[in-house]
């Protein structure tokens, strides 16, 4: 592994200046003003791959295009590795909070601030780094290599999905590698053996056709504000339990050597305290490690009705909305699931209110094989890069198209990612630093050689 | 009053182009954007009150100044009246559903469209015009006529609050005529008696540092959101009774007289149907009468946490906020309701969860007498230019400076207007017309002359 280090540490300037340019691009798949800055995303990491000696190309979908890089020179009997990863990007909100703008990244204190910067883009980053390493070292692959880089991850995979039966042969591999998780902690190497699953959806409830003077009306009409609190409070006993009836029919008890494997974790005062989280929301006082690994949650990820701005407006509301989402457990279906939410709401809306839900549908749960030669490929790169033991654990995130993935290619599973809780990752000031990038590109170019 | 309709006749065009003008400026008062547009109009107002012959001067105060106007010419033993109305006007939120701009005021369907075209601006405009056509036909004022015109009403009245004890002398009348309020229903007359008191209050509940993650932290970190939906949805019970202690201590039961008087209203489906309301909140099932009229609220006027933009972004944020408001009735304290609200919310947040609330305040209720000579000479000349039986009504809106005017100056009140509840003030497309306009300036006119 010295080449692979030594070169890292010659081209550490080119390294910084790609990853800036590919932090650059405003790529928020999620928003319709931003398409163009996406697709010039694509072509990026495209262009990229090609100069890390891959066959690339952009292959469409229904919505943003798939990056796709291949090296199948291996021959027929190697080992074929497929990392995914995606290219699009969270949302800015709140803009204002952001010390530094989302899309100039900036270095400070060791970390580089910019959207992205960690999920997913840096973390894809330096797996096609690994890439280019072998090319520019001279080192040819030891097995087949696939690259699957969707833009379209934080939006429910719309385009990959839909694509997958199309794209089945072509994504014909012996394991997946899901470059898109975290460390278990600073210096704590862990592979992932699975996410959860997530299923989204937005309701409405109108009481009137015009927003109305609390005043004029107060007393009279139903407030629709008053309406959304009472119904989504209902959704919840006091120990945290979802009330939904049917919510919890496929959740399944944690095995014996699951507790085996995973009760490792940890102290909530602790874990609160980088964050200053002070109420947590264990399901009926349950472990951390359960909760987050192995229940399902329902949270409310917004919520809006009335006047909010400056000042005061004393109205009711004609509207008041709330977007929803669950993260779901393995067997769990997220279609049902929604529909098991829609009734529950249904049933237990104020007579009178015009309740609409909007559901988004979402992906299932994934899990992979403790043992397979990817996972103990990779725990085994970790340990050399990192100098530590590598711990196994799951994610209370989700990849949607990764369970969707694994049922059509039928290929074992493995997340692997530097990312670390506090890298503010959905919020203003995400961060990453170089030192983790780097171990990035040491750790999967480790991988690919023990595979072969 | 032949000669006041035929100088309205006359002078309808000019009298419409004027009231424009005066809607132009954007005197949106609890907004820190629209300072200089709201001290703009005060002027405009002032000097139009200076045409129709009255003394008039800016008074200062520590928000925006009074309009002013007097004459006092009818002598020490004449009954002397001064006219109560605002010049400052709601926000135009939501913007994007107004159908032509709130400041440019349109005339479509015979109504004329414009934030403020009722509240107030246009009921005011017609009072002072009354003045203007005394002055240009001629006739001396029967009585002493003052014009009190303040800035700050939809921002709870600070300035003219704070100058009362200062301008006491100066305010001094027999009876006060607020113009500010609406007719029964179309073509009924109607003056009022009273309006209920009004208390804000903001909240803010505040759960970790910055937004995290919905899937690393969903079933760790308790939700802002579901704290803010478990603990607003305890204020109320299932018949619409608020469960903050106390807070009915001081409401009255009606009284016989009371009962008598007032018992006339309403069919709460015909009152719905207008603005497409089907879910009704009467406390306990009382009439639409009394929960208006004899109850106090409490409503969630604005409330939002999270992501609420366009797509999903699956966050639980660090902190949801509310604005709540209670109308109240006469002998209950604003400040005690707010301070009871505020002690029921404290004793019941989720443990761990930080809640800040800002009480802001507020004003109490208010009542006139029935048989005042105001209140006779008003209903006398509404029974004249509109030709129906003037009803003795109340409001279920709030005059927040009333109150305290009535205590300082001890005169006589009483409510007037020719507002309807489809005129949509503080929401979008407010409006009014040409023809209650100028019954409004008959209307006030010979309520001057029987007064004197």
């Amino acid at each position: 592994m010295n080449a692979f280090l030594n070169w890292v540490e010659q081209n550490s300037d080119r390294i910084q200046r790609e990853y800036f340019e590919f932090l650059r691009y405003k790529s928020i798949g999620t928003d319709p003003a931003f398409k163009n800055d996406t697709i010039a995303c694509a072509h990026w990491a495209k262009d990229y791959l090609s100069r890390a000696g891959l066959k690339t190309e952009l292959i469409e979908t229904v919505g943003f295009p798939i990056v796709w890089g291949e090296d199948m020179r291996a021959g027929p009997d190697a080992h074929c590795l497929l990392i995914y990863g995606h290219y699009d990007v969270q949302p800015v909100d709140p803009i204002e909070l952001w010390q530094s703008p989302p899309f100039e990244p900036e270095i400070r204190g060791g970390q580089v601030y910019a959207r992205g910067a960690l999920d997913d883009k840096g973390q894809i980053f330096y797996g096609m780094t690994a890439a280019l390493a072998f090319k520019e070292l001279g080192e040819k692959l030891p097995i087949n290599l696939k690259f699957c880089i969707e833009g379209e991850e934080e939006a429910g995979s719309r385009g990959l999905s839909h694509s997958l039966p199309r794209l089945k042969e072509k994504m014909k591999a012996d394991s997946i590698l899901a470059i898109d998780f975290d460390l278990f902690g600073a210096g704590e190497p862990a592979i992932s053996l699975g996410a959860r699953g997530i299923v989204t959806l937005e309701i409405a409830l109108t009481g009137s056709k015009i927003d109305l003077h609390s005043g004029q009306f107060g007393g009279l009409a139903y407030n629709p504000n008053r309406a959304l609190v009472e119904l989504l409070a209902k959704l919840w006993d006091r120990n945290g339990k979802v009330q939904v009836p049917g919510f919890y029919d496929d959740v399944e008890e944690m095995s014996e050597e699951e507790k085996k494997l995973f009760s490792f974790w940890g102290d909530q005062k602790e874990y609160g305290k980088m964050f200053g989280i002070h109420a947590f929301s264990m399901e009926n006082g349950c472990s951390m490690m359960e909760a987050n690994w192995f229940r399902p949650t329902l949270e409310i990820n917004g919520i809006c009705g009335g006047y909010t701005g400056p000042g005061f407006k004393t109205v009711i509301p004609a509207q008041a909305i709330a977007k929803l989402s669950c993260r779901l457990v393995p067997k769990q279906d997220p279609e049902r699931i929604g529909r098991l939410i829609e009734q529950f709401l249904k049933s237990h809306v104020e007579p009178g209110m015009e309740l609409k839900v909007d559901l988004h549908g979402g992906e299932g749960s994934f899990r992979g094989r403790p043992d397979s030669d990817l996972a103990q490929a990779v725990a085994a790169a970790y340990t050399d890069v990192m100098g530590k033991p590598c711990r196994r654990i799951l994610a209370g995130g989700s990849i949607p198209v990764i369970a969707k993935m694994e049922k059509e290619i039928g290929a074992d599973i493995v997340g692997m990612g530097f990312g670390l809780p506090d890298d503010n990752i959905h919020a203003p000031n995400e961060h990453f630093d170089m030192k983790r990038l780097h171990m990035g590109i040491l750790t999967v170019a480790q991988t690919i050689q023990r595979l072969g």
